[in-house]
This record gives C-alpha cells, sequence and structure tokens, in this order.
C-alpha cells in the first residue's frame, strides 16, 4: 500500500478484546506498517465508568479513519447493571447506521475437516460456500417503534419496518454484482405473504434490478422455509439477500451449520466509500466465556482478509482466507486457545 | 363422546386436501360416529372461480362449530394467478385472527429412527421433544403496514409489529403451565436488544407471570441465538414461547430438525372457548408436489390428536400418537403414499 491507512479499532465487550487482539496480530504479520491504529475504549466498561456509549466527538473522529475493526458489542442478556439494547443501539447500530453501512456481507463456507452439526448425507461431496447480503440501514432495525401505557395491563408496544425502495435498490444491486462474480445464482429470502407492504417493495425491486442480470439465475424463498432449506441442503445457495431482521437470522443459522460462529466474518460496507467500513465477526460478546482465554478468534481473523479485500488488496486478502482454511482443516476438532489459533495462523503467514 | 361434535373440514390449497382426507381417516377410525363433519370449499380454486376468499356468512357458520380441520392454505410463490398473501391473509391469517387463536401451539418430537438432517453427535442419546407457544393474534402478523410512492424510486413500506400486554400475557401464562406439565422448563426467544419497545413488554409480562410459577425454571434467547441452539443441542428446550413471526420462523426450523415438515402438527387455540379452535399440519400447501399422490399426511393425522387432547379426549389423543410414533419408527427412511401412509395409521387404530 502506497500510504499508511488509519484503522479504528473498538474491541468493545467480552471476548471482542481478545478475539480482535489476534486478528490485528495477523493484519500486521501480513502487511507490516500499513496501518496505523488507533484503538477506541467503547463498550460496556466506558459506560459503567462514565456513563458514555459513544460520545459525538469519537463518532466525528471514527468517520474520519479508513475503515474499523470491531470485536463484539454487549452485555450479558438479562444482566441488570446495562440496559438491554443500550450498547447494541447506542454503539454497533448506531456505527453501522451513521456511517451508512447498506451492505452487510456475511459469507458461509464449510470447510473441509470443520465439525458440522448437519448429518453426512447433508453436506457430504458437496461444496457448501454461500454469502448472505444483509440491508444493514433500515427494516426493524430503525427504531422505529414505541409503547404507550408501559408498565400496565394496557400496554401497546410497536415496532415498524422501514422500507425504502433506495435502500432496497443499493443492496440488491450489491447481492447481484456478487452473483455475476460468483456461480451466478440469487436468492431472495422474505416473507411477502404476510408482510405485503415490505414484500412487494423487496420483489419489485429484486426483478427490476435483475433484469440488468440477465445472467443470474434467481429464486425466491419464504424466510420460514429457507430455515429448512439452510439444514437440509444448504450447498443450493450461492448469493442470499435480505432484509435487516431476517439477514440477523439466517446469517446466525448459517453460521452454526458451517462449523459454528466462532468462524464466520463479516463486513458492514458503505457502499459510497463517503464513510469507513467496518469489519467484525459475526458472533457476539459471549461474556460466558469472556476472560478465559478460551474464544475463537477465528472469525475476527477472516474479517481481517473482508478489510483487506475491500482496501483493494486482494491477495493478500486471498492469503489470509488460506492460512485460515488450512489451520481449521489441520486443527480438525481439536481446541486452542484463543492465542495459540492467532500465533498459528500469524505463524503461516510470516 | 356424548353428543356429535360439529367440525369444520377447510382442504384448502395443494397438498392440503390429500393429508387432510387421511387425517378424516384416522380421526373417523379412533372416533367413529362422534363427528359431523361439515366441508368448506376455500381456497385458490374457489378463489378462481368466483373470486371469494372467504364470505362473511361462511367464516360466520364456521364461527358455530366445535372445531376447525385445515389442509393448507397458498398460491405457489411468484404464482401469477393470485396476488402474493391474498390466500394466507384473507383466509389462514383471518380465521386465526376472527376467531382469536391466541396460541399456536406446535409440538416437535424427533421419534426414533427418523432420518433428520443433524449430526448423530448432535442427537444421540438425547432426548428431543418440546413444544412451541408461539403467540398467534399480534406482532407483524396484523396487517399493520402500508406504503407511499408505490412503484416509485422514492417508495416506502412499511410493516408494524403490534404487541399488547393482554396479548403477550395470555400467551406466555399458557406457556408456563404448560412449562409446569412437562419438563418444568421455560424459553423465552426474543430480539430485545433491538426491539426495545416489544422486548420490554414481552420481558416484563414474561417475568410477572413467571412469579406465579416459582416451580418453572426461565432462560432468554435471542431469536438469532435460537437458530444456533436449535441445530447444535435442541433438547435443551422443553416450552418455547415466542412472538407469532418468530414462533413463523422457529417452528419450521424445528419441524427440519426433528424429522421434516412433514411430521409437524400444529393447533390455533383460542384461550377463552369463544370461538372453534383450529388444527392444521405446519406444512404449507407443497404446490410443487400437489396431486401426486406422495405428500406425508402425518402431520395432518397428528394434528387429529391435538384435536382430540383439545376436545377432552386424553385417551384418543394419546392412542393416535402412538400409532404415529410406532409407524415412524417402522416405516424408517423408506417413502410411500399419501394414502397408504393413512391407511396404515388408520389399521394400527382399528
Ligand atoms: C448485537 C446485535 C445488535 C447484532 C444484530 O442484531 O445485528 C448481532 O446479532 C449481529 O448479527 O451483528
Ligand atoms: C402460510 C403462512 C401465512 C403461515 C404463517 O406464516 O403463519 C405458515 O407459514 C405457518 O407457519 O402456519
Amino acid at each position: 500500500m502506497t500510504e499508511r491507512k488509519n484503522i479504528a479499532v473498538i474491541g468493545g465487550d467480552g471476548i471482542g478484546p481478545e478475539v480482535t487482539r489476534e486478528a490485528l496480530k495477523v493484519l500486521e504479520t501480513v502487511s507490516p506498517g500499513a496501518f496505523n491504529f488507533h484503538e477506541y475504549d467503547l463498550g460496556a466498561e466506558r459506560w459503567q465508568r462514565t456513563g458514555e456509549v459513544l460520545p459525538e466527538s469519537v463518532l466525528e473522529e471514527i468517520k474520519g479513519v479508513d475503515a474499523i475493526i470491531l470485536g463484539a458489542v454487549g452485555a450479558a442478556p438479562g444482566s441488570k447493571s446495562i440496559p438491554s439494547g443500550l450498547l447494541e443501539r447506542g454503539l454497533l447500530l448506531k456505527l453501522r447506521f451513521e456511517l451508512d453501512h447498506a451492505v452487510n456481507l456475511r459469507p458461509s463456507r464449510l470447510y473441509p475437516g470443520v465439525p458440522t452439526p448437519l448429518a453426512q448425507h447433508v453436506v457430504e461431496g458437496r461444496e457448501i460456500d454461500f454469502v448472505v447480503v444483509r440491508e444493514g440501514t433500515e427494516g426493524l432495525y430503525c427504531g422505529n417503534g414505541g409503547a404507550v401505557r408501559t408498565g400496565t395491563p394496557q400496554e401497546l408496544a410497536t415496532e415498524v419496518s422501514v422500507n425504502t425502495a433506495f435502500g432496497v435498490e443499493r443492496v440488491v444491486r450489491d447481492a447481484y454484482a456478487r452473483a455475476q462474480r460468483r456461480r451466478g445464482k440469487l436468492t431472495l429470502l422474505h416473507k411477502h405473504n404476510v408482510l405485503v407492504n415490505a414484500g412487494k417493495l423487496w420483489n419489485r425491486v429484486f426483478t427490476e434490478v435483475g433484469a440488468e442480470f440477465p445472467d443470474v439465475e434467481t429464486n425466491y424463498l419464504h424466510i420460514d422455509a429457507a430455515m429448512i432449506a439452510m439444514v437440509v441442503d444448504p450447498s443450493q445457495f450461492d448469493v442470499i439477500v435480505t432484509d435487516n431482521l431476517f439477514g440477523d437470522i439466517v446469517t446466525d443459522l448459517a453460521a452454526a451449520v458451517t462449523g459454528g460462529i466462532g468462524l464466520a466474518a463479516s463486513a458492514n460496507i458503505n457502499p459510497s466509500g463517503d464513510y469507513p467500513s467496518m469489519f467484525e465477526p459475526v458472533h457476539g460478546s459471549a461474556p460466558d466465556i469472556a476472560g478465559q482465554g478460551i474464544a475463537d478468534p477465528t472469525a475476527a481473523i477472516s474479517s481481517m482478509a473482508l478489510l483487506l479485500d475491500h482496501l483493494g488488496e486482494r491477495e493478500l486478502a486471498a492469503r489470509i482466507d488460506e492460512a485460515v482454511a488450512t489451520d481449521i482443516a489441520e486443527r480438525g476438532s481439536s481446541r486452542t486457545s484463543t492465542t495459540e489459533t492467532g500465533d498459528r495462523i500469524a505463524g503461516r503467514l510470516a
């Protein structure tokens, strides 16, 4: 790379900082001196100490970097000290929305030798390698709900899913383009038989944009039917495009069937390039195993491949992917510590 | 039974009428002469012939019966002749809403010998036997959305999830009571870190009602995390309670991991008894295999056990469950025709 890129690093909560450390180790190994890292102390601890989630000045600073690396954000479910959703909405989703991360990219690939919860007859001899393009700035994630008579037997609470032609089109277009560069197949997931308003919009845009990609084969699945498809034959998928909430749900299932959430990387991409994109593992902060040094950093490391790819460093990205694949194949089902895994993958790249 | 009960029978679309025929065969076998069946010709064909989905007069008639048996409803996705969602919303959901089917009950059980897409190490030696209590009259299923500037690049489409303390409480209470009669464990599925308004309501009610059931152990999972749990260890579940859409999604996955949608029964229960409850397989109309006589009627047959149980005929219900379990174990992975399966199960009960 010609000039040092500035990278904001947000380790976050729980196992977030632990896996991020290994990701940075690998990134530094494949491209030494290419980056200036700026660590941001954000998350549960900062909130508990200062009451701050994401100060405006910090957000402004982050807007100016070239990319963001994020570990994981979120307190333990049921945690009494932090209101539910405060960190998720105030930090993680705030970044996705403020930085206009329209394309939430989540590749899933079942590497040979990786333990999967699926039966042999489902996976044997089939290539399972797909990517979910999840919309990242609309849907039920807008925080566009409310409640009246809270705490009473007459309470009414609503959540509003917001879908715009603008928002749907850019993510659908991105998905078609990816399908064209891959195996040429695109699946739309929705529930248009029930969510008829949003469904009509997604269907229309999917068809209209599709006219520009005549070589991409398309199909449609209701989100409930997709649950079945994902466990009885995930090899049928190439690229999946869907809304924010369905994307959240289907990508955890996708991660589970391809060897677990410990391996699933993701990119939150700003398609215009106006603001930095953000790279993070799909998994959460896993408070139950935090601090024990046993979290699998593979997903965080693979996210560095997505980061390098996004910055135009295709070859370096491919090298990380290869090292990860080899490591996964060689370690089999033996569990190693967070730093051991990071060291081993970095070692392969040194 | 003392007097003949009146049962409305709606075969519906696709494989609906085929599997319903076998269900009635079994019902007649275990309780000959106990029912008057009233067939209602509703679904895609009637709409195509007459433009009617569910005439008001028919709905009024149906309100007066003792129970409803439904096959399946819905045209093929992408069908040009029937607008998306017309039959689902005009017939199936209309019945659930008009008849106030608050409790949508969906048991899942992995019978010995049933082929599952899950690996041996996930299922071996574990009992997988749980029930999802899905809210049936609220959430995103209210049809409470809209769109402006449709068909233009400025289109905005919304969907509103409606949650009331009244609606949440009755389904949560039902779920606690069921957990108490089973293994004493209840799991709430939601996404309260993002859907904070609805999430707060569900959490509050879950906790408040829980105080009346101190012997029921509870836990909470985000819907995305539940996807993982369902494939890596479904034996952890006893009773699950969740909202309408999450329930739709998780029950298809639950059906898939416990041997497929061909086996999953369901009941739509009116908790006050003011209107008839409705019994139907979880699967859809499967237009791709309709008319071939190959649809598995087991789910429709198992739904008859739920119907008998609901009408207080516990013993007859148990007999059907037993016959189904035996048949599933004996047929193994061999596929038999729709009528053969029905005949065989009825034969066991004769
Ligand atoms: C932590 C949570 C808000 C987040 C989401 O729902 O998007 C996570 O589940 C994810 O998938 O990145
Ligand atoms: C057909 C459809 C409207 C229905 C639903 O979404 O509830 C079905 O998927 C179900 O689960 O019964």
